[in-house]
């Protein structure tokens, strides 16, 4: 049937609608719902819907020696649900992951009791799904972002958040806690492994794509495999003076705006429906309190259109914690006013709620800032489908866990190990030599996955990931029992905190090793997040330090395996070391695709999305100024600089090697409202088929404030047989050139810029 | 003679100018003679008196084997004082201190030439004069600021710094770069010795005794015995990112105003006629380009009427370490009219002079810029008195390194020196018992004194103090040398860097040890500062923690003596030691003060002016916030955060007990105008007399911004026999309860405060 010319336009207007993504017009797209639903609510329906709590908040207590035993306790469900209508519920219970089958029955329990109140409002369950759906037994595990970053391989990035999305609409959740969006720029953070590492501009490109890949291309959360995604932490996160978790960050507006903002920026324009507030503080000031940061900046500014809500009881941080309220009331008054539309109470709903009526019944808070947080809320809500469609079936979702999921999970793993070390070609390994392998990263799945896997620490993930290889397992199944001698030398005690440890047959490690053709050193670190996972000395530890230099002592080859979330200083052995492999935290996938490198059947091609220190006070991102590596000065006076890392951002070998040449510019000049086009070529000038991630830096020569030595402005992942040339492509606008200057204007000044790639430069004019 | 009434007003006149104390009013003292030299002035003139240049750019050059040889060209002085009419020299030749005769043969000769320039405009010296006349063979060298600090005593460092105007005058020089007001607030920086601690309030209360110690306490400068300070160095040095010497900082304006301005508040108060400006970058902004801070700040908010002076080569640095200039001349152009009066241009004044002409020419430096930086120089040189007396001579300076200076240099060291632990009252020891002194800073003046000792880096030190004693020395004279083994175990390279060090006799110091009665081990640093003492680790160094273990080992009680510049982490052997004590950096007669200590004829009463940490990566101040300590979270979550110092700020023990008692308000409340009045009864429930800096703090319970747990609101220093009380009086006004809010507003909000002293507290609500 032909259609009419109106109708053509109606279909021409939706696709439109559809082709421009997610972004003001569509999150519009349930205004007239939500308004008609927001006219018939009470104030107490409203706060309701701004409260979230954890599921342990309605279950029965469990008893001291089931710690997976887990009942919802109907009375708690009346309560919350039935009288409260509170809008949220979160997180697993008892802090373990639940079977999809669990999944389905809790959180179906709950939504009923949510169908039945007044006016049908469905909750929102939201789930810390990291990297895969982290609270579901028999998920699939996906390296950690920081691997995900180090692939520099975009589509990666989208394809691990798209199966990510599958699995945990499977376990009936419509809404995650990722991705993470803070800049991994401080080693020193118990949580740098949960970020795309310390550059902005990688870190917003695959923070796009994970947007994208758990919301789906046009945000279409209501997709049954799609999600809704939050971005976090916003903002400035992971920068602490201290370097300890939520503990006080300084950053000035200039910083602030130049390299933590432009994420979250991106994010925005990817359609995220949620973000999630940096639980600490910013001079002096807790961002949940901070009006500036999220309704002028957030909101305002980038008119971000979803729903903001807390960290982890962070509004009654602002009372208990940071001291700039003097009662509960008072701080929920304050976060409120902020621009908090949801909070993440965690247990005490009634003292929010209550409280929350009374301020909007004293005129403290406005009934139109609550009907502006709500009708967020219940957008997000209908963007989730869960008005028409309030649960999701695990019977519907075939390939849940299934071996396509689990090849994309070995195939992150195996783009992102990075090659730091490799003397005399000792990698790969021949099939028959003997080999010890020793270190508490051994034989760790723990190790391998790092945090927020099947709990929050990760310390259950040896009893859910069981039929996954450890590095150990891997090499004896690659190169046969035989060949593979193990001896812990030191080991991680399971029970404590996660930098105990104790000498394992440590003596015994190094006889082995001297029997040995060649040692497989797993050093690192074992599973922790946030101030559990705080450090005061990013040396690694003592007893690995024993460990490495007793097994060098051997003078037999040591190939060193790092396996850790965040860069321990290595550099009182790190010259010991024939090669030394990146494995970050790869996941349940990262031992099969760590041993298929050593061996030799996959060539690596992960490049270091950080600066790896080479001490515990040099400090530095690559992104540095001048003054940090400055020469020495004329006279008397030696004001040198030393810029020492052990290994830089973008470092990572592969078993093939690549030429670059003919670096070119369409243009020697560039001016407002051009595009530049930048191309250089690649070639693979070994033996072997390999992958290149191709990076492009710029460097202003001269600018209005100290400008950066080097910024990333590009990247490009390419697959090159030996003695192929390819040629990558680049477009550079003026803001791909641009900074933040002092009057907070991101401006691109005239001047001389250099464009890099590889060891290629070219000159660049800005008129 | 009877005065007339006239005669009479004139003096009182007078006398109001004297008693005012040098501000706005006695600097216009020489508003008209300043005036009217200015209107005789070429613009060559002036740019010339804003020049600054080293001696070393007038000398000879040195033959290679001559280190002391000096001699001034001719030439070279015609060129820059007879044509370039330039301004300021300052500096030692060839690194390395002169003899004060030698001192007033080389800038008398200079000061004549200038004297004969057509408006005979005398130049001034300047040196950097830091704790002492450290460019004069045979003054005196106190013990370093951080020493003075830990003294906690206001009267000694204002007479340290009065010696040391008398010694700098008798070396023929006018002009001192000192006090330095930066916060030593972070242990990574290679000029934290160089600083009164991390506590704005210290640090700003003995700053002002310091600018009066120099200038005098009417600043009358032109007194033979007093010298033009500078106040140092201008804003917020000390705090970069990395730890390292002038790299980037980011500090809020916030933090600016709160932490680091007020001690330089209370320096222009105090009148110093000079300020010199942080090196360094600050949110990306190089301070010496930084208008905001050089005039609307410092010139106009804070009314500083002196002369402002850069650092070594700075605003060369904005064009080749800061590419914020694409020239030199850019770069100059930048500077002054950020508000630079005076270039420490060091060697290549032509360029400096030349370029600032042909901007003024060309109009890119306003003439009256100019004017304005030339007649705050003029006024410093008429305040310096040097239009009436351009030399001084050595000959009129009976006291010069006197045992009367001595003494006073003697006294900082015995009151700055901190006893930091005394298990089982191991201290004071006994005359007759065997002691094994070990470690590389046994046997030292170059350890003892630091930096700025006779050369810039401290390395000629042994060459000049000879004749005081090292901490081996003093214990042989004080026990005598029968009781006295020494072994160094570990040794510092002196040709080298400072870290530099190697096992000498280590086996034979851990034999020694199992024989000695008791092991007097000192440890720390080499001399250092600036660049040339960046660390990578603020671990103690290898070697030093092997000697440690070894003698400990011996299970004989070791008393660590600690002699550095800053607080290397010692938390692998400080278990081990039975007693501890911080000398810092006590100067030529610390040596002999901490053998005094140690054998009880001196009671110690330092307390720390730092917080020492106990790891690399766990760096905190006192002054904190509550989220850097707080406690166990509810629920599953634990984000408890670990403060975890080895020794706190303020820590400091004596021979004798002292009991706090009686801590009293004058009233429970306290509002705008008016003063409190805080009483607290100390008590010497000891055996012996002691002295004791008594603290008083203050918490602000609930703030806008999250406030600091603790800050420090007054202190004194008394002096108690046995069994004696006094009471201590301090007075509180809402301005010290104050502090700078969200809008850099400095405020007293109404709520409930906390008065501490010692064990005491004490409610205070403002209203």
């Amino acid at each position: 049937m032909p259609l009419s010319s109106t109708e053509i336009k109606k279909y021409a207007i939706a696709l439109a609608l559809l082709a421009s993504g997610y972004g003001a017009t569509a999150q519009s797209k349930y205004d007239a719902q939500v308004a008609q639903l927001l006219k018939q609510m009470t104030l107490e329906e409203k706060v309701g819907q701004m409260a979230q709590i954890t599921l342990d908040a309605l279950a029965k207590p469990v008893p001291k020696n089931q710690p997976k035993a887990f009942e919802l306790d109907p009375a708690k469900v009346e309560d919350a649900v039935g009288k409260y209508y509170l809008g949220s519920i979160l997180n697993a219970s008892n802090n373990r992951a639940k079977t999809k089958e669990e999944w389905f029955s809790v959180i179906s329990t709950l939504q009923d009791r949510a169908l039945k109140t007044r006016l049908k409002i469905p909750i929102i369950y939201g789930i810390d799904a990291i990297h895969g759906a982290t609270y579901t037994a028999g998920a699939t595990m996906f390296p950690q972002q920081i691997n995900q970053a180090a692939s520099f391989n975009r589509s990666l990035v989208k394809r691990a958040a798209q199966v990510t999305a599958y699995e945990v609409r499977a376990s009936n959740t419509p809404w995650v806690f990722s991705p993470l969006l803070d800049l991994g720029a401080d080693p020193r953070s118990p949580r740098q492994w949960e970020s795309f590492g310390e550059d902005p501009y990688l870190d917003g490109q695959l923070g796009y794509q994970a947007v994208k890949g758990f919301e789906g291309d046009n945000n279409d959360a209501d997709n049954p495999e799609h999600v809704v995604s939050s971005i976090k932490h916003y903002l400035g996160y992971q920068v602490p003076l201290s370097g300890k978790d939520r503990t006080p960050a300084f950053i000035s507006d200039q910083a602030l705006r130049e390299y933590h903002l432009p994420p979250f920026k991106l994010g925005v324009e990817a359609g995220s429906h949620a973000v999630m507030v940096n639980s600490s503080i910013i001079n002096n000031i807790p961002v949940h309190s901070n009006k500036k940061l999220l309704t002028d900046l957030l909101k305002t500014e980038l008119g971000f259109k979803g729903l903001v809500v807390t960290d982890w009881g962070d509004i009654d941080n602002l009372y208990k914690r940071d001291h700039i309220a003097s009662s509960e009331k008072e701080a929920i008054m304050i976060a409120i006013n902020a621009g908090v539309d949801m909070s993440m109470i965690a247990y005490d709903y009634k003292t929010f709620c209550d409280d929350l009526i009374a301020l909007v019944k004293e005129g403290k808070v406005k009934q139109a800032r609550i009907d502006n947080a709500v009708a967020r809320i219940l957008k997000v809500k209908y963007a989730a489908g869960l008005f028409t469609r309030p649960n999701t079936d695990y019977h519907d979702y075939p390939k849940f866990g299934s071996k396509e999921f689990e090849q994309a999970a070995y195939n992150t793993a195996a783009e992102s190990i990075t090659l730091l070390k490799n003397t005399d070609n000792v990698l790969p390994l021949k099939k028959g030599v003997k080999v010890l392998v020793t270190g508490p990263n051994a034989n760790s799945m723990r190790a391998l996955n790092g945090a927020w896997t099947y709990s929050w620490q990760g310390n259950l993930t040896e009893e859910f990931a069981g039929q996954y290889n450890t590095i150990l397992e891997a090499l004896q199944n690659k190169a046969g029992k035989e060949n593979i001698n193990y001896v812990p030398g030191v080991s991680y005690k399971n029970d404590g905190k996660y930098w105990e440890e104790y000498p394992d047959k440590m003596e015994d490690a190094a006889d082995a090793a001297t029997r040995a053709d060649v040692v497989v050193l797993c050093l690192g670190e074992n599973s922790y997040t946030e101030t559990p996972g705080n450090l005061n000395d990013l040396r690694i530890s003592d007893l690995q330090i024993q460990l490495a230099k007793k097994v060098m002592a051997s003078g037999k080859p040591v190939i060193l395996v790092l396996n850790e979330g965040r860069p321990r200083v290595i550099s009182e052995f790190a010259e010991g070391a024939k090669a030394i492999v990146q494995t970050f935290l790869p996941g349940n996938f990262g031992g099969d695709a760590l041993v298929d490198i050593l061996y030799g059947d996959v060539n690596p091609s992960g490049k270091l999305p950080y600066t790896y220190p080479r001490y515990a006070n040099a400090i530095i991102t690559y992104y540095h100024k001048p003054a940090e590596e400055r020469a020495t000065m004329e006279g008397a006076y030696n004001y040198e600089a030393d810029y020492n890392p052990q290994f830089k951002f973008g470092d990572g070998l592969s078993y093939t090697t690549f030429k670059y040449s003919n670096l070119k510019l369409s243009s020697p000049t560039l001016s407002a409202g051009q595009t530049l086009t930048v191309t250089v070529d690649v070639t693979n000038t070994g033996q072997r088929e390999g992958k290149e991630a191709v990076l492009l830096f710029s460097s202003d020569l001269v600018a209005s404030i100290t400008p950066d030595v080097k910024r990333l402005r590009g990247f490009d992942k390419i697959d090159l047989q030996p003695g192929q040339t390819k040629t990558v492509t680049f477009k550079l606008t003026p803001n791909d050139l641009a900074f933040v200057n002092a009057d907070l204007k991101t401006v691109t000044e005239p001047g001389e810029f250099k464009i890099m790639a590889g060891d290629q430069t070219a000159q660049l004019i800005f008129k």
